[in-house]
């Protein structure tokens, strides 16, 4: 996204029904007491290549161990099921076995093998798959699939969600184009790190795309993605049995995408694109989300201590409590940064808050205090925090944390 | 604590004043704009031994470091001045100077070397103290001590806190009594580990007694008595720059204790019995704590990973306020589990709330919700985790997160 970014065009209420050949669509098939649309499904009229990364919990979820299964086996997917209100996770062999049943009535009605399908779930752990609900789902969704489905499908994966989010870009090149689209649910279990860190969210990530990409290119893009995009999110570093980013190419735009080739940057920037624009609109619809907040840790000895110190600031429960109440309080960041276990001397410590100076040289830099309130006063500002030791850098974006964070939190019974 | 507990007897309305020789008061010096008592003086008849244990925070504040300085150069104690209001951490050399120019006002009135004084704070960092409050505070705090004055200074040394916390226990040995006190204040920034992990806590500590006991040994003691009690306690894994916790034996008792005799254990099993009983009332007392919970990992394949599972449970956000909410929501448990980096089979997990079944072989064991929920509901519970990977166990002490904690953090400016 640093250059050449001109080539990347938004499409405007795009979504994951964007890119050539992808139908989608949202049901209430009653998952959820609050007859809100709960069951989605993700088509391809093409068989698709696929990546995918998932949680690293010890207790993965029967459809992360479905999908993990299938996208090892590189078997071609044609579709994805999810359903919101149940997690299926630490349900044993039942659990598994409704996972495989769901992909098998899916895969019926679809006319499809059922190592075609993937499932998705989340919701409340330790509660089977009510399958007659699944069949109803599957049934009323199949019928419902269309290529103006993708907004509705990103509805239907919302848990505690205020807003879907769906996002879509695309690119020109030799006269084709290429369209990537993609859409999430996060809101609770935020903190994801799929790849190279822990992930911590019920975060579902369906991403799809026309171009023509292998199964292993797509796997090195989407890793190095993810790892730019949700594994640098936080809101509450509770990680989940059920994280899931799946990409899904179906080759319809006609356009061969290899590594190391103009076009493979060119989707790399626009698979980027989606990514950022789908982890910051997570954050900023976490659970009682007040506040984005950006902590760019720079100046670090090295790559680990730059990221455990990005971290703790932004998992620092009194940090994010004092943005919610935009208190400036910068001893909580500094506190943070003291105990993070990162290596530096304090007295080298620099920080700014967006533009104003907060910090030098370990001390208060004398910024009047209104006028840092100021800046915790918005609704985004970035903490630039540099730690004179070094020159790694690390930003996670993260959020404050309020009473209505508690309040869903501890009333939550889907 | 497990044997020859009747050995060791409660004083009722104990304190740091109780063991011989030991004064203490507690005064209004005006830190703090509530008007309540905000400076506390503790101070013996006779030169002390003293040990200490203080923050790991790269950020140490002023009096840490002093403190520091003074028992590893092993000078003989004579009083310990303590403020709450400013934290003097983040000061620099002004901050540095501020505290050993308190120390020489206490000295000059107390007739007493510099030297012979600890200082501690607590309160909001990156404020300089206001040397005119403090030297009001001395002078008021010297005219005001006390055999009587530990219940004082106990109040003067308080925060966010609710209550003092207090609490001595003596033992006869050879017709000779020896006496423990201590004081502490804690309510946020809790999650000490001062000497084998990491400290989150401004928790200020002081314990008191009239065994005759060296440095070296007493040095020993305090170090397994913390292990075993302030560092297993969490209540925002926000770890502190000024957390300490000074112990001070002043020989009054003219009981020998040394390492290795029937003096010296119990000699620890009081000191392990204060303070046990100060950690559980500072989780008990934390910021909008409703809850104590007791996660008690057992069967990890190793101590570290006992410790970090047991650590991800006591500080999820998700399981904190599951108990805040009384939900007994045991996938956020098993989810903390599987996350914390612990090695283990899920399989072969078994965990009971208190003395109910929860979960057996990785899965519900069946025992209805509304039961559960009965335990949840108690002020106090515990959580026995079987990871079923080897011997190896971990106990913490935390607390749930409500809507005060929020409330209380969010809109504290001392």
């Amino acid at each position: 996204m640093k250059n050449g970014t001109t080539q990347i065009e938004l499409i405007e209420n795009g979504s994951v029904t964007s890119p050539a050949g992808f139908l989608a669509a949202g049901v209430v098939a009653g998952f959820k007491k609050s007859k809100k649309s709960d069951f989605a499904m993700l088509y391809s009229q093409y068989d698709c290549n696929a990546a995918g990364t998932f949680t690293s919990n010890l207790f993965p979820a029967a459809p992360v161990q479905l999908c993990r299964k299938r996208i090892e086996e590189r078997v071609p997917i044609r579709a994805v099921i999810v359903n919101s209100g149940v997690a299926n996770a630490c349900t044993g062999k039942e659990g598994y076995d409704n996972s495989c049943k769901s992909a098998q009535m899916a895969a019926d009605i679809l006319n499809l093998k059922e190592e075609n399908i993937l499932t998705a779930s989340t919701g409340r752990i330790g509660v089977q798959l009510p399958m007659d609900i699944l069949a109803g789902g599957i049934k009323m969704a199949s019928s419902a699939l269309s290529v103006n489905g993708g907004f509705d499908a990103a509805q239907a994966i919302m848990t505690t969600d205020t807003k879907p989010k769906s996002v879509a870009v695309k690119f020109q090149i030799n006269g084709k184009t290429v369209t990537v689209g993609g859409m999430t649910k996060g809101a609770g279990m935020i903190a994801p790190g799929m790849i190279v860190c822990r992930p911590h969210a019920t975060m579902l990530c369906f991403i799809t795309t026309d171009a023509v990409v292998s199964a292993d290119d797509l796997t090195d893009f989407l890793n190095a993605s993810v790892d730019q995009s949700f594994n640098r999110i936080t809101v509450d570093n509770d990680m989940s049995t059920n994280d899931t980013c799946v990409v899904l190419a179906n080759g319809a735009s006609g356009v061969d995408v290899k590594a190391g080739t103009q076009e493979a940057d060119l989707f790399c920037e626009a698979l980027n694109t989606v990514t950022a624009a789908l982890a910051r609109a997570m954050v900023m619809d976490g659970e009682g989300v007040t506040k984005f907040v950006a902590v760019e840790v720079k100046g670090a000895a090295n790559d680990h201590d730059a990221r455990i110190c990005a971290r703790a600031i932004a998992n620092s429960m009194l940090c994010k409590t004092a943005w919610f109440g935009c208190d400036p309080n910068w001893g909580r960041v500094l506190a943070a940064a003291g105990y993070s276990g990162a290596k530096f001397d304090p007295d080298l410590v620099n920080m700014d808050y967006d533009e104003m100076a907060v910090i030098r040289g370990g001390m208060d830099a004398g910024t009047p205090e209104k006028m840092l309130c100021e800046v915790i006063k918005r609704r985004e500002f970035t903490i630039h925090l540099n730690l004179g030791a070094g020159d790694a850098e690390h930003t996670i974006w993260t959020s404050d944390i309020s009473h209505d964070y508690v309040t869903i939190n501890a009333d939550y019974h889907t």
